[in-house]
């Protein structure tokens, strides 16, 4: 976010001159575009957020973190346009170094000759919030109250937005001491990072968690997971390149640079962390480490992100990777569970990634991203790594403690863990009558009930995948087939009691001359070749119970 | 759409200055490079609406639904190059207000100095196209004959063709009397919506649909039903900010104003659709609810998506959403079976979002796209309010008059609905052999065996995600353990009976003493210790007869 | 990629005059921005490529195949940074016809008037480097040692770079020879699919795949590769579209082009493909036959995308779906085991995508693509279709020659073929501790104990999607539960011998006169109408082993 020169020429619209464009809108049509196409990319990530965290946590609960995903954009979303934006880049007069405060609600007229780049520029942060606010739900998952959540979904965008205004707003105090930040190592990640480790360990460890040491629990979907890291990945790339904030005079050499450079820092970042996971697991690979080792050198490739050597960016990237794997467990034996890691990723790495430009950042000239200002390994002098720890102090502090006040005050309103007998048969059932089969569901309601004698409702949802309506059909057909088959007994058994008489006729000849079976022996024929099948002789077993049981059909 | 100024230098080639380029190909090299991407971005909105409807359906037609929206996109698009963008906007000297005729099968040459132009409107045309058109395949979804659906997709492609002509050619009658739908709520939408209507009331409901009550049946997958909606949503961007056709003029201020718009619609409706479904029950969140209500608040912001303000957008979007809410059970209370209510989604919010514009629409200086018109909330009269409102009329007319003949000339060819028994045991099965294991195909094989003697070949489709030539393998070693087990057993008889003559020697000394079952007897007392396992005890129950059952090893 | 007129304003810095830039960095700003935004959605067939594999092999190896997708981009990624981009692209002095060198480990520095343009360009071919080293991934699929791959994915790199260099580098023989490809039909795919073809030859058939014939095994997730199908679709038009290399001087006319030429090939090659799965099928269309006929016509039509007339890449598209499809089961007679078909979709297809520029392509003025030269059918004569097939001879020979070069010097330091019984097993749970349900892993793991004595750590994996956590409060639960139905049917006996004494009281009335159990009993009674519940039963009838059964509550 620079002052190009040249934009005089930007607006088709005549524009009294002596009027001074905040840098925010400052966009010509190209910047315009190309900030609005990386926010459509930038969205997408929000797919990933939800894929990998539904892919992350348990089968009962992927549905519920995939609600809450869908939470985070809409109420966050909605907060962000209510007072977030007004907060990090108001203009109003109450603003001061600490708080923005202005422009909410913000919808410009038809007319404005700043409306292109006001909604443009609001798009491009919206896309921002959504993903700070979203981070903070994977470490939430699985025991969180799903009503609390919506609260805190609707609240949490002040944790983002007054933190990203001192970083990002013309009036923020570490923007005016020189903080440099492209695309949010720190207000987008560490302050997401840090507001999901406060959570995590304000919320507890979920049921047993630690019970049997603390190696990481299986995860629900690992193909849903991976799917995940590959949309952000991608999506990583508009949102570094995007934070160029346009194309114009010199900008555009620079989003190329942040491109390959995010690449570079996810090879780094993704080589080492196959090394240490093959290292650690006596050459077996695992899933977790992979991904969240390639997502923590993307987080720490981030804040400098046009700024480094490819080189640099290896590096970078190697650290990242190495400090979210191995902090990983590190958080687990301090009790803090949270399923998705998004503590070590966002948040460690986050913290590495705001040092980093202090260390290795360049003077990207012409554009004044750095204020002219070097890293101390090019020769800059330890200001901007002061100012850079510095921001990370004031970032961690804000992320943790503002996040412990939010959750503290909600658990006034609404208990923000969930009840534990619902924790245990999860929120997709509990929350969203949603009822997985193959998990212990039917166990876990059986012996819950002495203890929760409301469970009558969920007890009756039909499992996930099934169509209720056909399995009358199937009874029904089950049901006449074995009653033709008694028939068809009865009737052999008189076929063979005359067979017993005349023994000289052929049993099959007799079957034959019986008029009423035979059309239905031949067919027969064909269900008693199946009756030795597996699930016919299972759901036999069950048979008698059958009446009092619709499940007994799916032993399949 | 609208004819802008300085498009006189748009052309590297040089052209006729007497020539009038029509204003769907009215591009400039910024315009077209918008329109390309933009494209780009819809097409993935295909992803969206198959992993939504995948994810809606049940298991057993999960598959099935991805293959209709394969082929869709396939043949849909194959009869869009044939005759449907020639029946938009084919200039021949056959076209009137109800049709356009000319330009069948478009290929401009290398050297027409349009080829830019008329490729990428062609691409973006078509990108609005298939999308209409796969609407309707949720609405048909588990029990739509497939080859009747193949006739169906290649045919569909008229029914939207003709009124996005009225609408957007400028031959179109309604175009002329100054009806507005920037992006689609009528043409796509409410034609795709009121088509679902119509197909679905023509096909009737699923089997035993409506024998429990209306309430709406479990999903297959929810967590792809929520991707889909994310794919979607982000998609919806592009959509409507790439409506704008282009960014030369003051287009590319509409164009970032049209995703922030799109953006808030989703907000309101979302934030309406989970409060509406935490009321109607009792505190839980309906997964469809909230996917259909965002989905309903996007169909309704569509057709004015740069003409209102951040405030009425979320105003719509409410309205959209609650419309989209109520009106899926009251269809359902009609009997009309929309499996992912496709009708309410695209047909009740799409006439809301046409009739949306009447009200609220601004004069988007210095476009034309209204004409020059407003709303009547903005003091532009009646009239804008009662094009609109005859739009809608002659849209879901055309929409669903224009299915119902369709399908019943199909259905004189193929019939439109499958077999019963193939329902029952559902198309993934029947049309692509792909068989799913828990839910139920093995029962619903063994129950319809008497009623459809052609199922032998489906019997032996292997369960998916198996690999059945390792089964041999593992059948084999099991043998083979079961029989060392015997010789083992043999073998210890003979040590115990040797004990029981010499009493001073131990039994395992004895056990050593047997060469033959020394290295043996140590490997199976792993065996032994596995045994108790629940696996193995089942299988082993079922063991005897495994001959028969190919499928006793998946009790697993 | 050709040199266009008018590019001496596009850099920003003054630039010395006589400097002559290279084409493959001769981008002005908005070319960049062109190839930057291609990159980006370049990338996302990433998720294409890894949601189509996993969807296609068996569960068992689901996550592996995640896996290796990832280690290509890392692995792969990192290596074209470090040797691959300087042998296709270097221009150092030992730069030969046969391999470029130079220009490793590239990076610009701050103020290098080119570096936006150096970065684009690494980056494009970044994206296309990773797709064609993912290719291979899918043919060695479910069998190849996941080290072995990690050490084939860091050299694969080479393989592809070389004859990269050959058809698109300045020094290349090929593309002095006048051979056209413009988005890599040569290059990307048939290296690809040769590479896919040997390496699938050199690793043998998947245990057991030709026991029962060549039937292709059941997919894994069809719904998966699907979604993947769709995913590679939609990037693929910008894969051939960004291969215009920008959108200056005419080359926008001709990106238009590119993509709608690319979406007709589709339609050609998805509808013939359709029709041969029916025909050959009877009547129902197979899944893969779907996807890969439509990934065979796109992989046909992208070396000439732009050149072809619309109903050209009709028939461009029908022969390269119908070459994928007849030459699937003409692989797998040869006993050449490709799980998802990369030898015919990238291989056989790519053959012709190459040879049909030689037949169909256009001079594309005023592009310098073809050199001026047109195909034999138009009236070109036989040079170019001459060039053409001596370019599938040296991409065939040195596709399938270094691939067995490199497989067999991998196979002297780590086997290249997995271990059988880990075969058996699966990689997901053999390479990365993912133990899948309802696919005979317990069975197999109980079959294999005796053969395989290090099977310990694996067999105490919780399988997927499961909380274990919460097993032991179930267990506890389900204990206790027991416990106080044993403790009413002592206190219901000693009821009923009172009242075997004194039967004027009633039984009830008894039982509520005996606090301890008044409250129990109450809820036990809704315990009691669960009893019947199939999952209840089963449990119950594996319940005595439970304590040496960890897995007994999964049956449900």
């Amino acid at each position: 976010m620079e002052n190009s020169t040249g934009s005089g020429l930007k607006f088709s619209f005549a524009r009294n001159s002596s009027y001074v464009i905040p840098g925010v809108y400052d966009l010509s049509v190209e910047d315009t575009n190309w900030v609005l196409t990386s926010s459509f990319i930038i969205f997408t990530m929000q797919t990933g957020f939800g894929m990998l965290e539904s892919g992350c946590v348990s089968v009962k609960n992927e549905v519920n973190i995939m609600m809450k995903n869908v939470i985070d954009i809409v109420l966050g979303g909605f907060t962000y346009w209510l007072f977030g934006y007004g907060m990090s880049f108001g203009r109003g007069p109450l603003t001061n170094p600490f708080i923005a405060i202005g422009d909410f609600l913000i919808d410009p007229s038809v007319g404005d000759p700043l409306m292109g780049p006001i909604f443009a520029a609001f798009l491009f942060q919206l896309s921002f919030s959504t993903t700070a606010t979203t981070i903070v739900s994977g470490a939430m998952a699985e025991r969180c109250n799903f009503k609390a959540y919506c609260i805190f979904s609707f609240l949490n965008t002040a944790v983002y937005c007054i933190p990203a205004g001192w970083v990002w707003g013309e009036h923020g105090f570490l923007h005016n001491l020189g903080c440099v930040d492209i695309a949010g190592s720190g207000p987008v990640h560490l302050i997401g990072g840090s507001a999901a480790f406060a959570s995590a360990m304000m919320l507890g460890p979920r049921m047993g968690r630690y019970d049997d040491g603390i190696d990481p629990l299986p995860l629900g979907n690992p193909v849903n997971a991976c799917m995940g890291l590959f949309v952000l990945w991608w999506g990583w790339l508009a949102f570094n390149s995007g934070s160029t904030y346009g194309v114009s005079g010199a900008k555009w050499q620079y989003a190329a640079r942040a491109a390959v450079i995010t690449m570079m820092g996810s090879f780094g970042g993704g080589t080492s962390s196959v090394m240490y996971s093959m290292f650690k697991n006596d050459g077996r690979m695992d899933v977790v480490d992979l991904i969240n080792g390639i997502l923590g050198a993307l987080v720490s490739i981030t804040a400098g992100c046009f700024l480094y050597h490819a080189w640099e960016a290896i590096v970078i990237g190697i650290i990242g990777s190495l400090l979210t794997c191995l902090t990983m467990p590190l958080f687990d034996k301090m009790a803090v569970d949270d399923p998705v890691g998004a503590s070590s990723v966002h948040g460690v790495s986050g913290i590495w990634g705001v040092i980093a430009v202090g260390l290795f950042a360049d003077n990207p000239v012409p554009l004044t991203t750095t204020n002219g200002r070097r890293g101390l390994f090019k020769g800059g002098g330890w200001y901007l790594l002061g100012v850079q720890s510095l921001s990370v102090l004031c970032l961690c502090a804000w992320g943790v403690l503002s996040t412990f006040a939010l959750l503290w005050m909600i658990n006034k309103i609404v208990p923000i863990r969930m009840d534990p007998n619902e924790e245990l048969l999860g929120a997709d059932l509990m929350e969203h009558h949603v009822r997985h089969g193959q998990i212990g569901i039917s166990r876990a309601l059986s012996a819950l009930a002495p203890l929760k004698t409301d469970l009558v409702e969920v007890k009756e949802v039909p499992k996930i995948g099934m169509n209720p309506g056909h399995e009358n059909y199937i009874d029904a057909m089950k049901m006449a087939e074995i009653k033709l088959q008694s028939w068809r007994d009865y009737g052999e058994e008189k076929v063979r009691e005359a067979s017993a008489k005349k023994s000289t006729r052929k049993l099959s000849d007799l079957a034959r001359a019986v008029p009423i079976f035979r059309r239905r022996t031949q067919t027969q024929g064909e269900i008693s070749s199946e009756a030795p099948r597996g699930t016919f002789t299972v759901s036999q077993q069950v048979g008698e119970s059958g009446k009092e049981n619709p499940n007994f059909a799916w032993v399949d």
